[in-house]
């Protein structure tokens, strides 16, 4: 596995990849700290083409002001070694005076679907995601880039961003990868107390909790998140952010539960916020 | 000569002349109405590249609301004529389905320097510009790109976005091409009345003494500014929209005019907003 840091190191080994072999490309844009979910990317990427590039950068733009940039979890030797045994071609890991400049001042927005949901809470964090992707698909040029469906509007965003700037990428979502009791994995889980990390299954019992009562019937909206609201709130030291049903591709709110309806939350538990999503089936043909 | 008007057709040719020729690529953006400023930067493109792809498309983002987005003039059937004679290889000429599709909602934004001169007073125009130009970028996947340095603003923000967003193109500038009389070319100019196209000169006149002026050893921007405000009003149907003497690079406003130093105005023309620049050389070692 090779690991370089520059841009201009980057861009020549991809361009000698498809130069002389002529290899396809896909790209994993991470922020390290490799737990399951990021493994399983990274099986889902070596399948989709001949090499394999991982990035690792905590990227400093899609932190708010407050957050948690500073405590971040970091592990590169560890990171190294998950990343080799994927059979990782190449680990892409830049500072931020490679990948933030003096002067740096261009910034990729994808308006309206960053405005709700984690938007909300979180100033210009969308900004920041959509800016350091397109840099990254500047200089890897991947053919296919995969992203996990746990971040879902960020997932959109980028989808939005790659056929809205005629990007020539592949776009491949995959789905969540859960714990045993069902938390989903998030290099923010590390975050959690022992009492805490109790509390964080609230998430994916309100998701079941979600799906069972659409299978019951249930097809308002805001119904369904008041439920889910007084429910979350049963668990100690959580405090909801967002709750939104609503229609999965523009992130607009809707009345009904219809057929593909988008069930996404954030909820604070301690001080590590958590965002879990499912897809909701609701039998109203509205 | 082809002519290609969709996104997909224009990415199948030159994804051809690569694979298949292993040819470089040249693009020259244009808005069309060709003037002997387009056909110098088609000349310069042919010697930069194997294959020059010139894009015709009257980008409605980069007009403000009120500006003249509806009286532009085009014309088509002469521009493929003066395209074909330069030895294009291909015309670009996308529609605005085509570029904006339902949805869209993407912007690339250069902060700093799209505030200032043109930034001023056209609100969103290179927000409107940056995000046009990586969508070709993006499409043709151009090896070299030529602009001219007439939007002078432009020239740099579009240097600065490809620099910030890794964008894998050179970018050439090329200089003023003007008419007998020194008025700069212009799509614009064929606004103008003959009255007023006898005051349109007053930019090159302007620019010229500023050159003997500083010669003469003035080194201060704000007298030099206002020496030029003073003489440009005795044009008639004249209206200053601004001067600025400045940073070349960062355009933000200087003191003293050192050895280059950007001197780049806008003048409404009657209903004609025109624009000119040139680099003062000058002496002061500050």
């Amino acid at each position: 596995m090779e690991i370089v840091s520059t841009c201009s190191e980057m861009r020549k080994l991809v361009l000698d990849w498809r130069r002389n072999s002529n290899f396809s490309i896909c790209l994993v844009p991470t922020m390290g700290c490799f737990h399951e979910g990021h493994l399983s990317l990274m099986r889902t990427a070596r399948e989709k083409a001949d090499r394999m590039v991982v990035s690792l950068y905590v990227n400093p733009t899609q932190f708010s002001p407050g957050e948690d940039l500073e405590q971040y979890p970091r592990n590169m030797r560890k990171d190294i070694h998950l990343a080799e045994n994927e059979g990782v071609h190449c680990l892409f890991t830049p500072d931020s005076s490679e990948m933030y400049p003096d002067g740096f001042q261009t910034w990729v927005e994808v308006t309206k679907l960053s405005k709700g949901l984690c938007g909300k809470s979180r100033q210009d964090h969308f900004r920041g995601v959509a800016t350091i992707v397109a840099k990254l698909f500047n200089i890897v040029q991947p053919d296919v880039a995969v992203f996990g469906q746990k971040d879902y509007q960020q997932l959109q965003i980028i989808r939005r961003m790659v056929e809205d700037l005629n990007i020539s990428v592949e776009i491949v979502g995959y789905p969540i990868i859960r714990e045993k009791d069902g938390l989903a994995m998030s290099s923010r889980n590390t975050y959690l107390s022992q009492e805490e990390r109790k509390s964080a299954v609230c998430l994916w019992h309100a998701i079941n909790r979600a799906h069972e009562m659409v299978a019951a019937g249930m097809d308002s909206c805001s119904e369904l998140a008041n439920h889910l609201r007084e429910y979350i709130k049963t668990y100690p030291a959580t405090r909801i952010d967002y709750i939104f049903i609503g229609d999965p591709d523009t992130l607009e709110k809707k009345e009904t539960i219809e057929a593909r309806t988008l069930l996404a939350m954030a909820v604070w538990v301690g001080k590590t916020r958590l965002i879990d999503n499912t897809i909701l089936m609701g039998t109203s043909q509205n």
